[in-house]
């Protein structure tokens, strides 16, 4: 048997460094799924897995001008190192951003981050010791949840409805937490057309969920990637417009700009910053000045709250597509969200069906999602599936949504001839 | 007594997430020359401090060109997200650069990082449980340090001489750590144009360093951010040219390029890369595509080893005229290596001088350094300093070495009327 035909699992063991490994590293194997959305990748598979925006909407002629008009200009400083916590114009527009969510921010407040999930990397690396408790919705952004495994956290789900977080369920795991002699480090949440719920906490739930926190002595992550993307009001006031000392909040551009330029920013409480501030220079040194002044260049020159606009449109069209697709051709049995904002709708499938054993099927049929498992700490969500609509055209989600359902449709008949899917963890 | 008027030590109390920390957190404070360093930013001083590479050189209006073209014919791809193993063209002009130090790399086999200091990151993240013993130069790159000092590593340092890493010291040091019933997991070193150390290892002694480490079955990290930055000679011949299995490879184009961009690589053994990309992508989901896509385009389009070479022009005259400005001017018991190439110079200072206690006076004077304790991480180096001449002009690098003089011979009057300067650690 050569190498190439032996399984994976023995595979790894000619590796001469195992056994060298830190303990964080020792499970960092990649997911079985990994090599299916290699696959999903291909032209003639409609993708609504990814998570991508559709830059192709930016003005590509205009931006490029303006890029190469910042390095003719400024490129000594933007082609050189610059501070950790990044570039001090780029955060005064940040706090101006931020305004639009009733978020009075100083600069210094600020840091600049390799996208979101850097942010995510460096909180959990100055607050998690291995085996501490982070409580997150349930489900939770799959990149939140390999940040917080790859420093061996504890996570805890609460529970969410249609109206997001639920603030009873979470009084109920802060309690459960410290009755089980723990405490929880931090509270992490996507408070708006969360990914991949697609829900949004109700307004009127925010003060009781910071109050709970409060209370509890528990420090709240708000992640809002998506929070200005909302199709049908204004922006929702955020967490942190309410609390600067309880709250850490996360943006980015990658959403509203360019997911490319990688660059996002958290605002915290001075003592937090200074950490993050360190952990940033060790990790990275500093982010990219090319990046931060493009964007900074962007947000000052260029109509970037039109085409904020722009993005809400076209992405309203995209969810309208997902919904009316879902409600025509959908079997029985499924179940979603409707996102009033955002890139995901969750869905969940008829009893019996597992999303993850579907997925070989479904991309045979030519359509991607990713299964719901990702989403979870404790491998639960095998009944849901995560459907992204940013980045195909409404004809093309159709079509998804058709061989999707078509393949749903086959899965239930092989559950009524053969039992329910096995639970695959 | 008001906040700003306590020491920082108490002000810190004030801080309501204490307690709270990840332990490998508690000890991240900024140092106390981080602020002088923010005054050293001022035009007025001559700052030898830095270690910025000269990219006001670059043709600016080309470049700026370039990338214009660039978003605005592959914006699509450019601004949006990529793999965490990094964009597959880039991986391949990454390998033509490498065969310039005699590496024969396939693209797969390389991970394309935030700069080198994210494969430092990376690779203490997948290799160091708190305690694990890291093996390095003494001195050593200060980012390094930092990034081993952030998972908690057990720095034991392996002494140079002009010809660099000393490989009997390596294999006292390897016994040592053995004897001590602990195990190193790699050797760190940078063997071109070291940072700080200014010396290169010799090619005689290259073989019997991978010697030494494949019997102790010791990875070496080779970080080599300077290796085309050689003023007398072709590049050396890579340590990783000669052991495929053994050498993890660390690049970077912040100074034949941009630091500004901060692309660098890293090339490991098959099992290792998969690790890196895993950890990658919990710590930034991916790299910036658009500092990918701006390197790799310039590395096709543009005469980018013309212009290494006049960065080594450059740079040569500024070494010069640093070296020159030394014999000239520095008083006696002063002593400092003579780079061949890279960017530094390490200035012993005379006995009972001690660099850091004599850097507030020497920013009063005008000129910055970097003592030499951030090099080490057990506190010695103090009668040690830094001095990068890649930045200033040949005319302002005299005047700041004239500077320096002036301030060292005031010490060694101190010196004389009081005694030495204590122990700072």
């Amino acid at each position: 048997m050569t190498a190439e035909e032996q399984p994976a699992s023995q595979r790894q063991r000619t590796d001469p460094y195992v056994g060298q490994y830190a303990e964080r590293a020792v499970g960092m194997v990649a997911s079985e799924i990994r090599a299916l959305f290699a696959v999903a990748a291909r032209p003639e598979i409609v993708s609504l897995a990814g998570g991508s925006p559709y830059v192709a909407a930016l003005p590509l002629d205009g931006v490029g001008d303006m890029i190469g008009q910042l390095i003719a200009d400024r490129g000594e400083v933007a082609l050189q190192y610059c501070t950790a916590q990044g570039d001090a114009g780029l955060r005064e527009r940040i706090c101006d951003v931020m305004t639009l969510e009733e978020i009075r921010a100083h600069p210094d407040e600020i840091v600049v981050t390799v996208g979101s999930q850097q942010a995510l990397d460096l909180l959990t690396r100055i607050f998690i010791d291995p085996g501490d408790v982070i409580l997150a919705e349930a489900p939770s952004y799959v990149g939140a949840l390999g940040a917080f495994a790859s420093y061996q956290a504890t996570v805890v789900h609460v529970a969410m409805d249609e109206d997001g977080l639920i603030p009873e369920a979470l009084e109920e795991a802060i309690g459960r937490t410290t009755a089980a002699g723990r405490r929880a480090k931090f509270l992490y949440t996507v408070p708006n057309f969360h990914n991949p719920a697609g829900v949004t906490l109700a307004a009127g739930r925010r003060h009781r969920i910071l109050g709970i926190c409060q209370r509890a002595g528990l420090l709240v992550v708000e992640d809002n990637p998506y929070g200005l993307l909302g199709f049908d009001a204004e922006p929702m006031r955020a967490l942190r417009a309410d609390d600067g000392e309880g709250v850490v909040y996360l943006g980015t551009f990658s959403k509203t700009f360019a997911a490319g330029v990688r660059v996002g920013w958290a605002v915290a409480p001075a003592a937090i910053r200074d950490k993050l501030i360190l952990a940033a220079e060790s990790a990275v040194l500093c982010h990219s000045s090319f990046s931060q002044l493009t964007v900074r260049e962007y947000l000052t020159a260029q109509p970037w709250l039109e085409q904020v606009k722009d993005f809400r449109e076209l992405y309203r069209e995209r969810r309208d597509a997902t919904l009316n697709a879902l409600e025509t051709m959908m079997p029985p049995g499924c179940h979603w969200t409707r996102p009033g904002g955002g890139f995901y709708v969750w869905l969940r499938l008829p009893d019996g069906v597992n999303a993850k054993a579907m997925l070989p099927r479904a991309i045979s049929s030519r359509v991607a999602y990713v299964p719901g498992t990702g989403f979870y700490a404790d491998g639960s969500g095998g009944q849901y599936a995560r459907l992204c609509y940013s980045l195909p055209s409404p004809d093309r989600i159709r079509e998804g949504i058709r061989r999707l359902a078509s393949v749903i449709e086959t899965e239930i008949e092989l559950r009524d001839d053969f039992g329910p899917a096995p639970g695959i963890r």
